[in-house]
């Protein structure tokens, strides 16, 4: 695995936990943990359970006890890392975003297409996907539960960057983050849309806003000297992302990204309507989801919510018994069972890099779109 | 209608609104407004919308244009004022409880019982029983949407007393208000199980407490001499009521009533659970009902919350369109249409003074039982 | 009061009941009633409680006796009667939408504008301002408890439009309705936020979308013949409104107006976030508002359900104890209560003529906006 | 640790997972599983990650290189093998409840108290006072920030044995099962209530009831043979526990347990109200926990629901950053954690064995006061 950072213990949990619940088809090693910094990632590695460190994730990629290589790096760097480990013939699961540019998420997908026919395998990290409820309101879209899909709205909301005087960091500077909340966590909200309606969204028409514009530098000798607290930073990417778009059988949904909805700490919400009910999520509230059925006594209709924690959930059966809560990290041992058995299956995992580049295209349509006044922009 | 306190606002917007939403088989008048003083009675009479006053009940049910006596007055002047109605003639509305006491109870049982043969009604006013919501969980269980019944639980959580340092009122007094939370609240806790499951609770066991002794005495002078602040009275009544209750046929309830749950304002929580579903309603979200139907699909199986404000509701297609809210006064409009036809239909308005008379019997083996140690008690 | 469809039962309640718990500067008569079926006008009187009927809203304009005219016909005759009534020297009450067009509403605006100096006022019917969890919630917003505003998020969901076979209706006909889900509903979403924000939007980018194109025609002998049932007519309005406006002061907010979500039976929402906190309210829920204190102990921070129904908040305390909820129409009673007093104060009600001008506005550019490929559009 | 049920898979993540989050003060080896059952031990061992395995537990105590004992077989067991291990040196972890019987669990409260001379430390397992939200809410209470308490309000309901078909088992069984939902699942509300509010039961009335007397066998060959099907097994331990609690302070606090409570997967919900607040929990909603604070501005009191996943919060900052969620067996890392930690200071982990006979205590004045008509029965 590449990456020591707050993504690396949520993947190291996935590949540690994820033989102990579910049967799968071949058993992870965690071997390898590459890092930049010697001591950090070695401490890391003690953490989280790896039995070796390595800086050069070069060096690692070459050996050949290596099958798989996990990518929770920046996204600057995903696509170098990702394209060479494909060519040297390693299965390759890439946290999201696949990459900061289209052109890089472009080469990312052709790497693991030509990977595709020496049977090596590349998936993306959009875990959320992973979530019981989020997989089963997918099954229920697909198996026509809600009829005819009408309508989607998906926001994601957090509230970290609310206080004006939290300080500056990289993930508020464009050069290095990408985008901000648009692909940070907008991001998610596209791919969730996309994933539980089996659509993908074919134009959109938005706005990206910056609520505040500097931030405190936390610059080194801060607070040394008397000038240095006053230095401040230029915010560059985007702390609020707004748009309409249109799925490809003309459906239109609502999105919104946020790192300012005072006291929305995590709050992932979808809601799909459909000609004969609905389905509606929030991430706050993961293991529950609620259903309506507009087929049923029409007395006795209105929104269930059905903890999706019995044994007949997706999922569900490898960990406890029923209204026994799962947790965040569940994803990523469920994101590490699905890859595992497609390699051995043989298949292709999703999202695939593929996948990875479309959600890509739809946040550059959206940057696009709000440079131009909100025009419609095709994905 | 005799009495003019709060009851007798909720009951004359009642008759006056009633007509103009259902289709009543007879129109009532709102004619005289019956107080002991004077001057609050006119303006009473006045803000609510009656022809005429008196300070007599005597006189007013002796006069031939009245054919109805609404009774809103504190429970120890009920019997008398009921009994001497239906003597004269009138068919009664008596506002809960019945009576302060069970002797009280049963000799306005026998007034009503003897005046059903010459066609004079009477019925206590338990509205609850006519919010949407409850009426619809009633329909539910009676029509075996939950299948057998197996238990049950009811709370009546109210927090105004709370503060220790509130004053004495009446309430808190045994010889005028009979009981505390148990009388003022709870009967309305054993009512709704009652009518929600159609079973009468057999026996108790339970358990009074007061929770605050002494409260300030509001003198008259109070503040004006240094004494009069530090007089204090003595509580006489139960500040909560606990108990476990057993139903005709056996079935198992729990039973709460206080006015010291911190943050609940007016939570009248009713939950029934059967072989095959399950009901739960709360006041505090009066146009809702918590439905389970253990009978569906169990991939979606969950609590459903049906908003009842649909037609098919029972009264709802009377008032406004789909999703628009009723409040706490509505159900008087319906108590009032449900008494007047049940009149002119010559049928048995519920529930009767004998419904009336067993909740003050349950509420008596409440008091019994705890005096008892929590032994079980008859009702 | 001028029409006699459902509307016309809101205000009438409102006008008989608002005198029954306010102390009104001037009690209010409910004199005549105009309709133009003479039977139908007639049988809504006596149901509501006007004295007279009449088919002439001229006449009944021209009366000495008139001093208040409350206009509830569908919005293409609003401007015809405000215009004429205020001209008359009438105080004018209309329903929302104030017109169906900008230039209408500007007319009546001007008209209203004249009448102010002889001391007649006008006024447009947007109730949910006087719902109290929303009053409250302006006043904690402009109080400054959620700090500096943010971001806007209000949607108005419902749902009767999901069955495509439910029948063609005069309000999916523009000519009669003006627009769709945008204005019908729409317009509440947008003077919501305009209202608690206490800010104007002044520019938007949106789109409009018909789902159901076609709708079985409801024509008189419909069924007797067999070709009538296939007959279907031409939805010409949106029956989906999604725009993104811009406050004066820069704010951006979200808007969706639809009534194909299904499961939504009246979802207006509104969810306002600030430096310091948030607000959010849910028209499902009208007794309570959510409210955030990011100032609060950070342990103990979260979103706070209040019961709006304290004596503290407004217009509560003329009504029922703590704890007992208001259901729909209270607001019509709020509304008569703000107008009588406005009059006889010699004060503008609000939201003034000028007010519902300034909505139409904006339903209009986002009309523009739709035609325009949702390019931004100043109102 | 012994025992290869469904709490040793529980336990066995609480193991491993605990030390790749927390810097603990010594570190776990998963050394011995010992099961009575070769094969499924070995399968159990792999699964789990434990490095070898036996079907002596005595064996096993008797080794060095052991230091730990876990126990998590049936409660019939406990006695003797925790006894034993105290004996031995080890320290000992014992899965809820304690025992069985009050004796036995008197003579392991006594070895314990023995043990902790040689510093040898034993705790029982009750995993759900180190939910973070649990945690949380006994640090308010022992703060001061509801006050007094005077109210408790504690349930635990579940479901799985609403269906009267489902087949008999151990569980069902009062000489293996010791109780049914009043030991299962009541254990759990009990401990939970004198956890949060630092009170001990002092004396309880109450009632246990059997809902369905016979279940069917599952005998071997059931399904060969046409007469299996019909045999049963009669249900000897109670399907319902209701019970009043006083505490050594004189607070009454209310206790349902059961199993039947349709709809009800994991409902372990306690309400403590206090004289300047109160604190809801559900264990079905484990992230968040409900506040409400008597002493703020009245206008906007309310439940406050706090996301429990904020770094401020009980065992968080080691996970995951706020909003993101934590599940059931997070629980047992936070036991595993504070266990070594306990051991390694020389500190009483708690809850102690005299805890969790104290538990037991109350379970058994329950079953008294049942049998004998619910009298008080002192602890």
């Amino acid at each position: 695995m590449v990456g020591n950072g707050f993504m690396g213990a949520a993947h190291s949990q996935g590949w540690r936990v994820a033989p102990r619940f579910f049967e799968l088809a071949a058993t992870p090693e965690t071997t390898v943990l590459v890092g930049r910094d010697e001591h950090r990632v070695a401490a890391a590695a003690d953490n989280w359970g790896w039995h070796e460190t390595s800086t050069s994730w070069r060096d690692t990629i070459a050996r050949d006890d290596i099958d798989v290589v996990d990518i929770v790096t920046p996204g600057d760097s995903h696509a170098e890392i990702a394209i060479a480990a494909l060519e040297a013939g390693k299965h390759v699961l890439c946290e999201k975003p696949l990459a900061n540019t289209v052109a890089e998420a472009e080469a990312m997908a052709a790497a693991a297409e030509r990977a595709t026919e020496q049977g090596i395998r590349a998936m993306v990290g959009f875990t959320y996907r992973r979530v019981p409820a989020v997989t089963f309101a997918r099954d229920l879209v697909a198996a026509g539960r809600i009829g005819q899909v009408r309508q989607v709205r998906a926001v994601y909301l957090q509230d970290w960057l609310r206080d004006a005087e939290s300080p500056m960091t990289w993930r508020l500077d464009k050069t290095r983050a990408g985008s901000g909340a648009l692909g940070d966590i907008g991001a998610h909200a596209v791919d969730l849309a996309q994933f539980v309606t089996g659509r993908q969204l074919a134009s959109v028409s938005g706005v990206l806003e910056t609520l505040v514009a500097e931030r405190p530098l936390l610059a080194e000798g801060r607070g040394l000297s008397g000038t240095a607290a006053a230095e401040r930073g230029q915010v560059t990417v985007d702390d609020v992302a707004l748009f309409t778009g249109r799925f490809d059988d003309g459906v239109l949904g609502s999105f919104e990204a946020t790192r300012f909805s005072t006291g929305r700490k995590n709050a992932l919400r979808l809601e799909v309507s459909g000609s004969d009910g609905a389905i509606a999520f929030n991430l706050e509230d993961l293991n529950s989801l609620q259903f309506y059925d507009a087929t049923a006594d029409p007395a006795v209709q209105g929104f269930t919510k059905v903890l999706v924690t019995e044994p007949e959930h997706p999922y569900v059966s490898a960990w406890w018994p029923a209204g026994h809560m799962l947790g965040y990290e569940h994803g990523f041992s469920h994101q590490a069972r699905d890859f595992v058995d497609a390699i051995v299956r043989g298949e292709q995992p999703r999202p695939s890099f593929a996948d990875g580049l479309q959600v890509q295209r739809v946040l550059d349509a959206v940057e696009t779109s709000s440079g131009a006044g909100s025009a419609w922009t095709a994905v």
